[in-house]
């Protein structure tokens, strides 16, 4: 059975790590899914059904988030994107944070890029390796910073803005479907000569 | 009065060259507009009020292409992403044929990226130094054909694919806003040490 991944999509989320990151999986593919994460928890009524993304690109996720149909049970990946509002909003989130756990739990991946490396905080995740972007650097002082433009700990990867969410959904495509399917979607991409990933 | 760019989108659209290229001219206070492109031309009933993105990402369109609010005396930028299907679609449009002309005879600046480039050939655009994505290269060869990231040709600017679309983004920054504001958009992006743009 192909693998699959759910993607949290949330008002302010960074649209190029979002997307990358579904694309690069979609062209491994992977069965890959959003889930909107609405900024006050509780009834969807106030939630348009787009998410407006942090530099404007309006995007319709395919589900709303809930906490009966999104456990480890139904995905491999659950992956939290950046952009400073989106990621402040899926890090509080009671769902995402129990999610987060449960998929550690159960053996399953959790990629977390940018600002939504600060859900690594909220669930409350024992210390270990991890990056985010600089600008949350701070607040993640408790973990075994790095900067590095991925870092992997055992099953949570972790990765550092726009400009690492290819490196970072390369090494997402790797985990569930091998280095070889790696190398057969990096190649019609076109990436420059001389790129370090 | 800042630089402003308009963005094509159709259904088929590469969602990557899409979005990279809209937030990346959105953080050097460009103003961004989208315009989607229907598959078949007339009137736009049959048409979701989304664009169905090459991978499966649905994006909002700011607005629907017509020929009269979209020409060289609204905008500085034009920009063609690619994905087979949505570059097909436009490309064929006559509306878009026009426009890359009068965008190109007015001295503004055109972006071509992927299988968006075939709309050189059909605005029957004059020989010239052009990049596309490998697999639509037999259909440009009346170009002056360059397997470079990107290539400037005076107002033309083209590229490969979704691998090429960062250094795409920043060289219409570059020649709408100056290598200053390159810079600045370029460093909290935290590409990878080694990047080769």
């Amino acid at each position: 059975m192909a693998p699959s991944a759910l993607i949290l999509i949330a008002d302010g989320t960074e649209e190029m790590e979002f997307t990358i990151t579904f694309d690069t999986l979609v062209r491994a593919d992977v069965v890959t899914r959003s889930a909107f994460v609405p900024e006050n928890e509780g009834p969807y009524a106030d939630s348009p059904p787009f998410a407006k993304g942090s530099r404007g690109i309006n995007i319709l996720p395919d589900f709303y988030l809930d906490d009966k149909h999104f456990g480890p049970d139904k995905f491999d990946l659950l992956v939290i994107p950046g952009g400073a509002k989106g990621a402040d909003t899926m890090s509080k989130n009671q769902i995402v944070k129990k999610l987060v756990r449960d998929y550690l739990n159960a053996s399953k991946v959790v990629g977390m890029i940018c600002a939504g490396s600060l859900a690594a905080l909220t669930s409350d995740l024992p210390r270990q390796p991890l990056t985010s972007h600089p600008s949350v650097k701070a607040q993640l002082e408790g973990f075994d910073y790095s900067e590095d433009s991925v870092v992997i700990s055992g099953n949570l990867i972790t990765s550092r803005g726009p400009g690492t969410a290819f490196p970072f959904a390369f090494a997402l495509v790797e985990r569930l479907c091998g280095a070889d399917k790696r190398a057969e979607v990096f190649k019609p991409m076109v990436f420059p000569a001389g790129t370090p990933f």
